[in-house]
């Protein structure tokens, strides 16, 4: 068995690990990381990394990016492979992780789903053929607690088209007045917020007369916990570098 | 038969009413108006409202809001029933509008098509059921040379909406940033613009582990002339009044 | 305390009311009912109906349509208000419900989501606005194990639309070869059928040139738990009589 | 110029090539054929093949599978380059065009727009990264005269994902009854019907917990002539071969 040590064991996607984990083959979680003890889990939850006793072969960090760096140096010194799965890495941190990933093995994905890394290698597939006739938006669905816009997972879509575009287009994020066009060179990335929308992301290719879309839906967040597992079992095998959804999806 | 001179003849809807109007059971194309004669018209465009001749039965006006106020005092001069068919009517010309209702039939919607007018009443009669558990988001598609933003449309089909709201709501024209809910109190409204799309209208509303979504696709202009020419043959019969597609649709 | 006795303790629709009726404002799980026991459990699950001591004032039946007669002449007995969420409930088991209303009050719908009910109100009002123009098609999609086909709530929908039209269609339930067409006299039913989807019904007016789609989409099975409770919470206090989603929405 | 020669002028699909042809930049219609001359036609339109005297240098056909035997046989005779855009091709024909462009340049597909054919590449990549774990499933929209079911563009999808598949899928065209299943060992594919809708095909992928959908959208036939149109500029220059949108599209 891999021995896990689950950072932001307590949190809603910890949750989730936690549920997948139970029972599962290859992977065993025996230690987590949080602000407080949970006396309901099967393993102990440290509010102090040194502390962690038990023989760790693979790090999951689901916690907030405040703490990624922090999570970035215990694993450097115990030379732990570590898969980061929390949002909202700054361009400051992921030169830390890229830097890191000299050292041991890292595993970064701005979204784990199998689908939405899919989706990512259709894009990059027909949007050279469409380029110069169609023009691209991007509509994100989620739930109304979300705070941030647009989701993390609309820009990798978004950039992921724009890394294989002859001309790079600029990002807008709502329009309104009378003076509003969509030339070639912009993409509108719009927000839609309610209820309890997992998540929900769809590109528009429109061009004269024809419209292609592709389109994700997340029905749970358990798809992302079973992506970063999968990262896990695969991450803890390798040698230091730097590893994405691309290195699974072969 | 019913004689009907078109305002802004030569324009994309004018050619559409004219197309619609060929061999029409109940009205005809007798007059038109317009900056330029057209020679394969099969009827007059006139240039100067006063040297028309013909018998004018109803007044269909496609032109532009900027001539809104001109057709209202030209139809009040000649008591002609008024089609108002132009979009981007300003509060101060809405006034207009329904000040000319007193001495002559008016008909006016912010959009003719028998569709968008049944979306309407669905919208009114599912609100206050929703309305406590539900948030709610309006997205258009326009092609991308629409100027303005949102639809008059998308905003008709909020304000009906808001219209039945015990508690109204504001709108806001897109979301981006770390700040970001939609409490119950805001409609986000998002215009997302490519290719040649005629039109297409979804109103969101999405609660707990729910949502509905109802979609309105016009496929061309045609049902917007379509819609105009009903209420033209309908309009040329009252007497003076506001009319709208409500009246049409019982 | 409204003290509920749940038939199907143990199935999946049997757990979402466990769940949602943890710590409930209103009611109270005193008592359940399945083929075994379950220890987890934080009330009795009896094997036979009539060893049930406890005091029962409404019964929520989410078991199987077989075991539906038996629930009937039970809560006839006892005089229990019935809440019946069973799928599949065949004519003859309807006159059944509809007699037992006459003791008891009972509680039945083919679909216990407050969105697709407010949906049916939404559909019977556009429906004779657009009977004569529009032709209309309904496509269901649902998790690839589910063995019937189209969905309950398919055709609940489908008979709603029905039931206000002029012209009564036909059902057909998919399209091969080379001399169909769609005149206004039938309806198709289409069901697709892949991976987890929890619920997702659409009905489409598709008329000339222009579309209109109306939307369900369930995210989890929670929605038919909420609306069952809302429904026992509601039927407890009522006296007999037959009563569905219509009275809840109002 | 290149000289083209039209068979099916008059046909839905002739009107728009002579559309789009109408002072084309590369392309001139020099010669039609149909069951009928057209007066208001701008070129002469035979009756008989054998008659035409205008020096042609491609043909596109756009008119009935009955007729494509007799037009090959033309175009071997007069060694004349030959676009097929006719619907409804059988087995034997295609084997009799494969035959053909031995001697002759033939362009053939199913589809002409740009659209679906960078579809079907974005369908090739990642269905081999979801086939084990997801469905697939078809749905096709069409106006409510469409007499096939499905339409060739819902088979040649399917096809496209059948090709690539590691375990090849049987094909089903809608369900019913109680005994239903979706083993990943078929795909059903679904014929929605009504009012004029010019076509819409949507390919789902579903899995657990996450949906990915491909959907293309015809605004108008338009496109169908556009891409007919790119192919004749195309073929007019090639030698003898089987030439298909994925020609184009590099």
């Amino acid at each position: 068995m891999t021995n896990v040590l689950l950072i932001g064991a307590n949190g809603h996607m910890g949750k989730e690990i936690q549920l997948a984990l139970n029972n599962h083959a290859t992977l065993e979680l025996v230690a987590g990381f949080d602000r407080a003890n949970d006396a309901n889990a099967s393993f102990p939850i440290y509010q102090d990394l040194q502390q962690i006793q038990e023989k760790i072969d693979v790090v999951i960090d689901f916690s907030h990016h405040s703490l990624t760096q922090k999570v970035i140096d215990f694993c450097l010194e115990k030379k732990y492979p570590l898969v980061i799965a929390t949002t909202g890495i700054s361009e400051t941190l992921y030169k830390e992780i890229t830097l890191a990933s000299q050292d041991i093995p890292v595993f970064y994905s701005a979204n784990f789903s199998l689908g939405i890394n899919a989706l990512i290698q259709a894009l990059q597939k027909v949007t050279p053929l469409l380029e110069d006739d169609f023009q691209i938006e991007v509509i994100e669905k989620h739930h109304s607690r979300k705070k941030d816009a647009p989701s993390g997972t609309a820009l990798l879509l978004a950039d992921s088209i724009n890394d294989v575009l002859t001309t790079k287009k600029e990002y807008i994020y709502g329009r309104s007045g009378t003076e509003n066009t969509n030339p070639l060179n912009e993409i509108g990335i719009h927000a839609v917020r309610g209820g309890t929308i997992p998540g929900e992301h769809t590109i528009l290719f429109a061009g004269e007369d024809e419209i292609i879309e592709f389109k994700h839906t997340a029905l749970s967040r358990r798809i992302f916990a079973n992506g970063a597992i999968k990262a896990a079992d695969f991450l803890a095998k390798q040698t230091p570098g730097f590893y994405q959804m691309a290195n699974l999806l072969q």
